[in-house]
Formats: C-alpha cells, sequence, structure tokens
C-alpha cells in the first residue's frame, strides 16, 4: 500500500471481526518492519509481548477495565521497554561500524543514559511510539487495522506478563479486521495550530 | 513509495546536501500528513516549531553540540508537546463526535490526566514518537532523508524557541537531500530476542 494511503487509512479500530485471523507470515512482516524503526544510539531497547493465551487475554481485558477490543482482535501486543539496554552490551548495537565509529559510538551510549532515570523513561516512551507508528502502518498495509491502547491498570499488566525489573509498559496494540468503518474522525485542530515558525 | 520500502529506505542521515530545498507543497504534505498520527483521547498536544531563521539555527546548532546536520539540512523541525493539551477546551477534540460519545469521552479525559504529570509528560514522548515516525517515513516516500535527533542541551533549547511552560521538548529532526548513502544498519537484534510470547 502506498504509504500516504496508509496513514489516511489506519484509524483507532474498537470493534473487530472474531472470525479473522492474522497469518504468522504477514505477522511477522508487521513486526520485522517494526524493528527497521529507529532508536536512539541504536539502543533497540524495545520488547514486544504477543499474547497468544486467551486465559492471559482475558486477564488483560479485565486489567483494562473490560474494554472488548483485547477479547476480540486477532492480537495483542504489549509495547514494553528494557530501561537499562544502554549497558547491556551495547557492542552489539553497532556491530556493523568500523572500528574508529565503535571506538567513539559505544563509550557514548553509557555517557548519555547513565543515572538519568527520566532520560531513560522517555526514552522508551519516544522508541516505542515511533515503533508502534510502523507496526499500525505495516498493518494497514497488510489490510489489518489496529488500535493503540494505554488505558489500563499497568501494575496489573506488569504482573499477568511478569514485566522485569527496570523494564516499562509503554502501550498496547490490538491487530485484526474491523468490524465496522471507522467514523469519521473526532475533530482535528488545524495545521496553523499546531506548526509555529522559530518559537512560541 | 510503498510504504514497507519507505519504513526499510528511512535510515537517519546527517550529512546533507547544503544545495537542496524543499518546496513548500512536499513540507505541508509531510507535516498534514504527520497531523493524522494517533493521539490519546484524541489531545493533539504535539506542537511542531519550524526553524526558518539562520540566525536561530545556529544557536540551535551550537545548543546540539555543534551538530553539523542542524545548519545543513533544508529543514529543522523541534517536536515539543503541550502537557495540559488535556485541559484545554477539550470539546475541541471530539466536535464532531456525536453528542452521547461527546458526553461520555470529553469528561474522561481530565479524569485520565489531571494531576499526573509522569502520565501527561509520558504521552508527550509517545505521541510525539508516533508523529516522528510518520514525519520521517512521510519525507522519504517524498524522496527526502531525515535524521531523529535527542542530542542537545533541552534547557538551551527551551530558550531558544521560548518553550511555554507545562511544555516539553520531546525531539528535533532534520530534514533534506542526504548528500551520501547511509552505511549499514549498526547491528540488528533479531526479532526472537525482541518478540516474547505472553510474558517475559
Amino acid at each position: 500500500m502506498e504509504l500516504f494511503s496508509a496513514i489516511e487509512q489506519r484509524r483507532a479500530i474498537k470493534h473487530y471481526d472474531t472470525e479473522a485471523s492474522i497469518p504468522e507470515k504477514d505477522f511477522e512482516q508487521i513486526m520485522s518492519a517494526t524493528l527497521l524503526s529507529p532508536t536512539s544510539y541504536n539502543i533497540q531497547h524495545w520488547r514486544f509481548v504477543r499474547i497468544k493465551s486467551l486465559e492471559l487475554r482475558s486477564k488483560l481485558r479485565d486489567a483494562a477495565w473490560g474494554q472488548q477490543q483485547i477479547d476480540d482482535a486477532s492480537e495483542v501486543v504489549i509495547l514494553c521497554a528494557d530501561t537499562q539496554a544502554w549497558s547491556d552490551r551495547p557492542e552489539r548495537y553497532w556491530a556493523n561500524a568500523d572500528q574508529a565509529t565503535q571506538a567513539v559510538l559505544v563509550p557514548m551510549i553509557a555517557s548519555f543514559y547513565a543515572g538519568k532515570a527520566q532520560t531513560q523513561r522517555d526514552e522508551a516512551m519516544r522508541s516505542c511510539g515511533m515503533a508502534a507508528q510502523t507496526l499500525m502502518l505495516s498493518a494497514k498495509a497488510l489490510g489489518y487495522d489496529t488500535c493503540p491502547m494505554i488505558g489500563f491498570d499497568s501494575d496489573a499488566v506488569a504482573d499477568i506478563i511478569q514485566l522485569p525489573d527496570k523494564h516499562v509498559i509503554t502501550m498496547l496494540i490490538t491487530i485484526g479486521k474491523a468490524k465496522d468503518e471507522a467514523k469519521v474522525r473526532g475533530g482535528q485542530l488545524p495545521l496553523s495550530e499546531v506548526l509555529l515558525d522559530n518559537h512560541f
């Protein structure tokens, strides 16, 4: 699908065809494309949890205050991040670079993140945001719909997926086939209101 | 451009053709597409500052520790967010919804964000992440290259763009024509390492 069509046609879909499913090769294509999103210093700190178990799905639905799309969608992916990925064998992230580049870049990673909890958390949200949009556009291009969600009890979801220490949950995405067409967009602010020249 | 090609071809480009420029209609297409990215409750809290002034560009380059792409790219956009957008006439965000939907949704916005500084900040990073990826893919589809950046002195940039209180800077993106081809990707983790079934 042409990029601008995918951008226009992507909408948050809450009602799914419960009979639909996503072939494994499509799911893999979506996720492989998602991994081509950028992360700072290429730290790739995202961790994606795919909920296959129906039992976990229903616990998850309860943790999301009963939102039905978690039961009805074909796939549910929870976007998490390891806030300490910057310190976990960072030479892996630049393994293909030449020695001189590695010698400069790899030590910069620790000096950028070490001891900065808010920077680490910001980075988790930002990177998973970029990955989420790639995931949703890729799904759309293959004929699927998505719903990005943050309306859930994060502690309860952390328990369900056994989230390790120093990891954060950034959002959840449902993927499937829309049952109904999306409604008209809620009410978009004009570009002139959100795009400023030079300063506020 | 086909979506998956745009995803594959988007790379962080630091060396730009200084003779290139972006026609206004292309810039507008990129930004209009960017605004079709999702935000929670459709709060559209993003604010984009386009640096046109050459004087501000050079201040910005200094605040980014001399990174040359800020001088050399055709456009520089700073992605910010108003962390209080949720409370700023939220009925605008659902103006096109029916009365019943508005009556449910609009009051939910305040109860989700009020008094939750970390949630507000997370949302800024996440939404701007999604918007950033739309911006970068849209630029790629029109033949331009981009570099997402967080390596700058945020306080100094806030001064330069006169960032209002309760707003945050999430990242910066340069846009232009690459001078050289991108190098091979740094070292990608396999999907099997970052995609987990059901739990950690």
